[in-house]
């Protein structure tokens, strides 16, 4: 197996470095476990090799391609097939074709992908750390939310919880103000929060390499009737949701659920994304819930729910929760107020 | 021309957004130029329509492959070559080999890259913007630094006065304290920062998609005397490599004198990284001034000039200015401090 740097990297070793444009590979014939590293990040690497993994480093300039060849010569694997992750860069799978020889290269995808579908006790441990987390910055955002903070400034506040408060790193941390709010994915700007507006926070954060990830209102002041109707659908669109949550059922049928409680109520059409998506090392992963997703849940997935409604220049709600299936039956993971929070 | 989300298409479009798992795709006959993206990025995208794009956008579960094919046609590029950027990844290229014939399909990455290796006036003056923002952060790091701080949050409030300053993002923000300083690459912690501690902070961020990217390092306390011996070194050396710099000389050449420099103080060893890269749309790009770089320097191009010295456990130093080659000559970008500012 030669993977490049990559979620499943992460999930298989543990190592979660941004190396950039130099690569990292881990080579390995399922008894040693080689990483091939950026001399520069050596020192990022000692956990890995205390815990029986060994690394070979490179310096700029080095020729990786010949580097691969002879490492995987010594490590015995220079015939036979060779697991690779087809998410790599068409430049590296070419660089890999001439170390290892196109033929002997086998996507190895899917079978990681499967492998990562089902969580350990572990790893749903790691990924309600990451929830606990997010449900104490939530706490914070609540108690320092004001007028006049910028949503770049709030946003920064909210990475520095979450390093405070023990993630990894702080992936995403949108603050999406007024019309922002209604706008997926929108991050931040300099924009200042004002009196009246509604305010979407959606954060993402890691422990231990797993995401959490979840989305709350907050309103500034008096909330209009219209928007606390709409954002009451959406919170019920959740329930629906989530009590129709079992293994065995499709994952499509989860977001058919929401989404017909949505249309119920004439709001189909502001829904425009899917219900969810798997948490994992990655924050998007399967199962997916979608219209159109293969994916059938099982015990030991992990998602969130996270219906929303958004009208173009005025504003937008989103309410995202993080569920797994324990035991065949789903559980909320995050805890922090579902409703909108006025300050 | 059918190009994924990369670099290359901001470099083409001026779109800069994350679709993470979602495709995005710019189609383009040479006369229109059209972005396939999902529907829920579709705010973002006005200021390309306005400018005369044209979009399609799809939903979750589209076929994009059938999209793709349908769209070329519609242009009139059902026949004759398409370029496409070699970065894509393999599952997204056997996807284009589907929607357009993969023996239709020529990489024209190298071509990119040319382009944008030498930069137009307008992209300097960008680059320029970048840089007097990151002066400007760090005019106000100097400021608020103190012991007791967080390594987390000052990164935090690094990102916030970026933004604030104008930046469209900050894309790193590196504060490394103490022993972490020996860690190239190291973005933050919880650690909190104490006094006597070399404190090196690494900044980039974008204006207007093109990026800027300095290191200075500061000191809380008295600098003992080896350490301002080093960084002297250190900083002697940046000026070597400037002095050096001039259109038609390898790229390699400036890394030598660099490397040269620090090794007649003893000191080579401890560099463990190239001399510089390139800046533009990407944070690290052509030129590369590394000892194997084959990149010639000309006129026009962005640079990074960036000496550093680690000793693990203890500390690390790294000054990291920003150079462009304007009219045969070499001119720093960046005017802040460039000595150990001492707090």
């Amino acid at each position: 197996m030669v993977l490049h740097n990559s979620p499943n990297l992460v999930y298989l070793t543990g190592v979660n470095i941004k190396t950039f444009e130099r690569p990292m590979f881990l080579v390995s014939n399922g008894e040693e476990h080689v990483l091939v590293a950026p001399k520069l990040d050596k020192e990022k690497l000692h956990r890995f090799e205390a815990s029986g993994g060994k690394v070979v480093v490179y310096e700029d300039g080095a020729d990786i391609e010949k580097l691969l060849a002879s490492l995987a010569g010594s490590l015995g694997i220079e015939s036979g097939k060779v697991g690779f992750d087809e998410t790599v860069s068409l430049r590296v799978y070419r660089m890999l074709c001439r170390a290892i020889g196109e033929i002997r290269l086998v996507g190895i995808t899917d079978d990681l992908l499967r492998r990562r579908y089902v969580k350990r006790k572990d790893e749903i441990e790691n990924i309600r750390r990451a929830v606990n987390i997010l449900d104490e910055v939530y706490r914070k955002i609540e108690a320092s939310l004001e007028p006049g903070l910028t949503e770049a400034m709030l946003s920064s506040l909210i990475v520095n919880w979450g390093m405070e408060l023990g993630a990894d790193e702080v992936f995403f941390s949108a603050v999406q103000a007024g019309e922002n709010s209604a706008i997926p994915h929108h991050e931040r700007s300099a924009r200042k929060i004002r009196r009246g507006d509604v305010v979407v926070i959606d954060i993402s954060l890691t422990y231990n390499n797993y995401f959490g990830d979840l989305t709350r209102v907050f309103v500034l002041g008096p909330v209009d009737s219209k928007l606390r109707e709409n954002y009451s659908v959406v919170k019920k669109a959740v329930e629906e949701a989530f009590s129709n949550v079992k293994p065995s059922r499709k994952a499509s049928f989860i977001d058919d659920v929401a989404r017909n409680y949505l249309s119920k109520h004439g709001l189909a059409s502001f829904f425009i994304h899917r219900l969810g998506h798997g948490l994992g090392v990655e924050v998007h992963e399967p199962p997916y819930l979608s219209p159109t997703s293969n994916d059938v849940l099982a015990d030991g997935n992990v998602f969130t729910i996270e219906p929303g409604l958004y009208f173009p220049g005025r504003y937008g709600l989103r309410l995202e929760r993080n569920v797994a299936i324990l035991g065949g039956e789903p559980v909320y993971l995050d805890s922090y107020d579902v409703d909108i929070v006025e300050n």
